[in-house]
């Protein structure tokens, strides 16, 4: 079973143990999921730019944003099985995609929203 | 190689070969994770919620959506590579520790929210 | 004194008895309005869509959402400070705006989304 | 009027004109709010922190962002209206409530999220 399987899994056994599929229409789990990127963005939002990664690969905020990450994948996982998406194969193929939309030789070195995107 | 680290090879390579990975900043990183979860949202908005999931489900929104998902996964697992965490254990550690802080017996069919969460 | 200018005055004198403006470049204070969106989100997610309004209208709610509300309307407000933004002249100009992209005869009674927005 | 009244009428002047009143349930103008936030983030996204104020500060980025802050305001003030909320001085408490929250002499010069927010 690859991960993401494993955690549609996982994810889908803890709510219908406590009969929450009920509550799981797109729209609350986006919301869910909205919930979660704004804990993320309170951990992250007044850290020094220049320093976040180095702050957030350390303790304490290393376990915090893990556990915020992981909050935000799970939901992400639970819309995708709504919608039938295949998450990997869909995330591989938009970098594809990604890949078409922004040429090598014109997007080098130069920011993403300044290619033209 | 498991599904994630294989859109993380895949994102990284896409990065590396347009000189993007000094843009990567993690506050940088989020917005774009923020944008992304907004285009989701602007899919969904004015759907009726009692048939958000079927109209997800069919062509055009099917297609639609799972771009936009793909786009936050590629974002979130961009993020977790830079603060070290591994995504797939840390959602299974999650939903683990969900489920302790929410036991069956007294969360059965209550709305998460209401359980005292 | 409009509104606007008093939540602005109030947030600036806030924030300079705090020493606090040195934090307040424009990605950190969208990080936290992005934080404080999802505090808003996270009161919503689980209530059922026909009776959110009636939910949110009455205590414990009223209240809590009434605080998220103002917290993003806060950051809101510091962000257009940051960019020269006039807020009031602008909501008024984009509702002029959108009134000319959405013809009342083309718009009526037809989800936003799908006039061809 | 005020500058939160005026918008809110002209707001509600152009929805009602559409019959686009029965499409504003809360979750949903949540979810429009969140897709105007998410376009805000795709415009500062890649922008050095450190310019970031100055850019957007100046055309092209100066129109842009105002039109989407406005977009935010405007679902912000449909939301508090929808709970009969009055935003300037709830904004306003919030502000004072803060202000008790972090007494001046702990909080000066430290991080919000480093004074035990």
């Amino acid at each position: 079973m690859s991960d993401l399987e494993a955690i549609r899994a996982a994810a889908r056994q803890f709510r219908e143990e406590r009969d929450w599929e009920k509550f799981q229409d797109p729209k609350s789990v986006l919301l869910a999921l909205v919930g979660e990127v704004g804990e993320l963005a309170e951990l992250l939002q007044w850290l020094p730019a220049d320093r976040a990664k180095e702050l957030i690969s350390a303790e304490p905020l290393h376990t915090r944003v893990g556990e915020e990450l992981a909050d935000v994948l799970v939901y992400l996982v639970g819309l995708a099985e709504q919608c039938g998406v295949d998450l990997a194969p869909a995330a591989l193929a938009k970098i594809e995609k990604s890949a078409i939309k922004h040429p090598v030789q014109q997007s080098r070195g130069v920011a993403p929203d300044r290619t033209g995107q």
